[in-house]
């Protein structure tokens, strides 16, 4: 498949619960890829560097062969891209320190780079998603959490100890809700897929007397995706979470428009998915957080970087740049 | 005094009152410098050029000659570093787009460069102040209003538009106090001196039980200056007005670190003569609001940058690389 003599990288993707991983051409082709359930290797992480060195090799093998590859770049929560290692991340299953950029070039004998999985969404946006040609931009990923990688002068912010672009953690609720990172009212708690279902419970509760259809399914084990159907069904309190749930983005990202000025957010993740119930809301509250020289300038927009791609892809986009 | 061959540059600081300016050498010494009165100039823009002009070129011809000027540096209210233009400034006399840098040009036939005054005391601070060998680091300037300036990666934070760094209207009470910019609960309607004034104001009214040093002046006459005054006496009420200001200030920092991890925060500007009457509240309430990888790595400092110079040398750094 790949037998002239272009140059390729590897990007790889570490989360709590999977590793995915692959090999990419310079314009962002996914040749093939592989990948292991991180939390097999709970105790073990020399075991884990192994099964993702055969894991790979075994690609690479029938790709390319390892003189081809530039590079290794990682996306991983809690990535310091000065150091290269892995530091109390709360979600893996190490503790403390680990040198991941380290342990893997030495296992691979070519350049790794690291930064945090939303930074490297980023990059790859700007590569080769909607972010391309654009050198101010926020990129916003909505999952489990909430994520950020901040694009100024067409560089990746890292801040002083690598750890910038943490707008998940913005307190947007002064004493607001509980945080799992110790502090109260941060974005995340409220527009992470989790804080769409603890948004939903919280209506169901305070509004006892209203009828919707998520009081079909025990309210312990409605999802943001539960919300999201009820919505498109024209559940009014299902649909006013999701205008909650803009709303509360839109007010901070107006404030995050006042610090970088950025030309687009970039909306990535599971509830980046809702489409308009969410991007309306977020549009409107944001115009109406905004100083007048900031309006009707700035772009709120969805990733188009392929779901099952983007994270390898974002991962991989660092590896060209990795010494 | 300057007749070796050595290359000079010209600082310009227009405020809504005074416009100052200054010759200045690369090692960041004022050579000399005046002032005029932005407001005698209200209807006319071209007398106000005229003036400045005059004023400069006396300066000038007495120290260096003009072929020795290698650019002018301005800082403006509402500046934009890319068009050169100020837009809009609520402040000024003259309405609407303002091709200042063009204007400034025609007249000297020299670079002119531009931006707005908290971005000019970062450049200032990064050159020959508090800031010297940071890369990333924020100035936030506290007066009559407050602004910033975000320095990431060794570069100012322009944004798409170049009016990134507006700190001062990021919300900090949602429906908060009412701010010139339209929105409600600014930074700046708090934490400026101003705000502090309107801090003080409100306690007074909400404990009126209480005696305060501060009740000996009309109400609507105390200045930030007369509240720490105040407190500087053990005035129980004005020292809780410092530890409100200092607090919002710290939590406000909070979040801008999870932005761009600065090294430091550095306080420029009236207010920040408080020394540690505002220096401790600020830095219990941020590490307060930082989660565990950023506590304890973030410094505040007081900018470094002569009072009556300040100004000039920021807008004059900035003149450097003006093309």
């Amino acid at each position: 498949m790949a037998t002239e003599n272009k140059p390729y990288v590897v990007g790889i993707d570490l989360g709590g619960t999977n590793t995915a991983f692959g090999i990419v051409d310079a314009r962002g082709n996914v040749l093939a890829s592989d990948s292991i359930k991180t939390k097999l290797y709970n105790d073990d992480l020399d075991k884990y560097i192994e099964e993702i060195h055969k894991g790979l090799l075994k690609l690479i093998e029938n790709n390319c062969g390892i003189e081809r590859i530039k590079g290794i770049g990682v996306g991983a929560p809690n990535a310091n891209y000065y150091t290269g290692n892995i530091e109390y991340a709360p979600n893996l299953p190490w503790k403390g320190i680990i040198p991941f950029a380290k342990l893997l070039s030495d296992k691979f004998g070519v350049p790794v780079a690291l930064t945090n999985d939303a930074n490297a969404a980023a990059i790859g946006e700007m590569t080769y998603g909607a972010a391309r040609g654009m050198k101010d931009f926020i990129m916003i990923t909505l999952g489990t959490g909430v994520g950020s990688g901040v694009v100024a002068n067409g560089q990746l912010i890292y801040g002083h100890d690598g750890f910038a672009g943490e707008l998940g953690h913005v307190i947007v609720r002064r004493n607001g809700r509980l945080c799992g990172c110790g502090n109260k009212g941060c974005l995340e708690t409220y527009t992470s897929a989790t804080g769409v279902a603890r948004t939903a419970r919280e209506f169901l509760e305070n509004r006892a007397n209203e009828d919707s259809l998520l009081r079909k399914m025990p309210i312990d084990q409605i999802t943001s995706k539960d919300v999201f159907d009820a919505a498109k069904a024209g559940d009014k309190l299902a649909k006013d979470v999701f205008e909650f749930t803009g709303e509360t983005l839109g007010e901070a990202f107006a404030d995050f428009v006042k610090f970088s000025s950025p030309e687009a957010f970039i909306l990535f993740g599971g509830l980046a998915k809702s489409g308009d119930m969410l991007l309306n809301p977020i549009k409107k509250a944001m115009e109406e957080n905004l100083m007048p020289i900031f309006k009707n300038k700035v772009k709120v927009l969805f990733s188009e970087m392929k779901d099952a791609d983007a994270a390898i892809l974002g991962a991989s986009a660092l590896a060209w740049e990795a010494k």
